[in-house]
């Protein structure tokens, strides 16, 4: 009602990133305006900066601001493995709780067909050229534990069957810490199955 | 580690935001890159925009594109009652939530002489000579219901004093649907000393 002109206009904008709601954004834009704003300049401009210059890496698809993002440009790291994930976070997540010191190839998203996306809108086009022509061994397949994550590292295992790419997936289990009363039975059924000898 | 450069400094500019810790900055500064190019473009210049053109209310301190806000231009308010709050955000849940139809003022805080917050910070040099010049009868101190809330609301009713301008306080008691047994023991001293005659 009163929240209308520009004040409106840029809760409106705030309230569209994810996780932020109505008050939240009413928060964030009163607090630049009133207490910060030269924070407020700087993540503006920093974001219109980083629009105009970070892109896909032009071999694993990551966000980066040079051609090949940091890792694809690092020619120590072990070219005969790859890993599969959906989003850049993954690999940050990844490459820091992990001593994975292969390559990454990143989906930007799983297929869904009932949202439209597709093979091609995965990139698994570029994927499949890249397994058909580099030293790759080892395919991982570390895309989310849901049912569309799951078709999608069956699809991608079946084009890395045709290179005889051997495919492996994350392994699933009870997490570290974690009490079995309160683990869902899927887990702890796969947990049961996948038990190891001591 | 990975989150340097462009990216990382997004993310960090995003981590400032009230409310946005390292993961939701993340999610969001991603999203923005991967997803939602447009709406981040345009967050960017909505926020310069705003940064450019909104400043205070030249009467009540509110934020503003104009030079008088909407309700200090509306000339068919009703000019013996003024409202003293805390924030732009308190006139906007006062508006809507009650039939206040006088005007308001907004300290932009409270007063907090740790933080170096003082009288002056607070605008009420200007709230006084409005006192001293305009035909308010009484003024409604809406200021939070802490400790430097109430302190402030106390400094104000003593300078409207010395204009014979009668100062009320937002009345305290059980919020409406609270049960009593989860109401802590201050508010329900207060509600039982305000008690009321049916």
């Amino acid at each position: 009602m009163l929240k209308k002109g520009l004040l409106g206009q840029l809760i409106q904008n705030f309230c569209s990133l994810p996780g932020v709601g109505p008050k939240s954004a009413q928060r964030i834009a009163l607090y630049m305006l009133q207490r910060d704003r030269n924070g407020a300049r700087l993540l503006a401009e920093t974001l219109l900066d980083a629009l105009k210059n970070i892109d896909y890496c032009q071999q694993c698809r990551t966000l980066t601001e040079q051609l090949l993002c940091e890792i694809c440009a690092d020619t120590t790291r072990d070219n005969a493995l790859l890993c599969i994930v959906e989003n850049p976070a993954d690999v940050w997540q990844i490459d820091q709780a992990t001593a994975f010191k292969g390559y990454y190839y990143v989906l930007h998203g799983r297929l869904s067909p009932l949202d439209g996306i597709g093979p091609n809108e995965l990139g698994l086009d570029i994927l499949e050229q890249r397994l058909a022509t580099a030293s790759i061994q080892e395919i991982i397949l570390a895309t989310n534990s849901t049912v569309e994550g799951e078709a999608t590292a069956y699809f991608i295992s079946e084009i890395a069957k045709k290179y005889t790419i051997s495919a492996s997936r994350l392994a699933h289990g009870v997490p570290m810490g974690g009490e079995l009363e309160f683990i869902d039975s899927g887990t702890l059924s796969h947990a049961f199955k996948g038990r190891k000898l001591l």
